[in-house]
């Protein structure tokens, strides 16, 4: 079964359905301040993709490009993907929404940096993500993976 | 009730005590791979903290000093205290442990940023701590909260 992804926009409506998950926190309450404030447009970008079964949203996750000049993960420094907030709805886990997000980060042709929550090594580890090695005063409470793009003929 | 707050050595026992601790990560697998291959000696100094009861380690956390040059979150830079994998085990909640790891965070006299885990929003309130304005390129998934020292005559 293949899933769409859809980019997400800023609009009440979408930040109603943030709510049911875990990891809704100061990034979401932000965005609703700001459309509350006039500050961003209704329907505005957002860094969030995500997958409706039906008209529900049951999986997203965010993804933001960060400067080659800003990377302190990648050597030679390179731009890359900073994934966060993946997350699927309890009732919709293990039906391949997790895996059809990050195979859509993938195709970005960049590698990727996540920092992902306790207790998914097992879905990381099938996604092809590595642990980086730990440096205490880049990496603090964080747990890095990456991921790098294939290359041809190699 | 006043409980002791000890510098965690890194040793073999440490080490063992933290599998019990859900944030168990990257951070602890490394120095237990570094005391492994002799890169480190043991009762090394680590950045941890905690709390015995009895010889059962209950409640611990991280601190480290970041230079005020790499400061992104208080204005004038300054240095600051970053608080991590602040965490007690089941079982001794609501003693007043995770409360005595944070005042004695507070009494180095900087400023404390932390990343909390989401849930913990009504402790971190009692604590003083509030949420900075959130920017995404440099919070993407973190929730960050601050806190300041009281300034005498003020």
């Amino acid at each position: 079964m293949t899933y769409k992804v859809e980019k997400l926009k800023v609009n009440y409506k979408t930040l109603e359905e943030f709510k049911r998950f875990k990891e809704y926190g100061l990034q979401e309450l932000s965005m609703l301040e700001d459309l509350e404030a006039n500050i961003i447009e209704n329907d505005s970008d957002s860094p969030f993709y995500g997958i409706y079964f039906g008209d529900k949203l049951v999986a997203r996750m965010s993804l933001y490009q960060v400067e080659a000049k800003f990377n302190r993960y990648f050597n030679p420094p390179q731009d890359y993907l900073e994934l966060w907030k993946l997350e699927v709805l309890p009732d919709y886990q293990h039906r391949g929404f997790g895996t059809a997000l990050v195979n859509f980060a993938k195709c970005f042709g960049l590698a990727i940096k996540t920092n992902p929550r306790v207790k998914s090594k097992e879905f990381w580890e099938r996604m092809d993500f590595t642990p980086v090695e730990y440096e205490m005063e880049r990496d603090l409470g964080e747990n890095p993976l990456v991921w790098f793009p294939k290359e041809i003929n190699k």
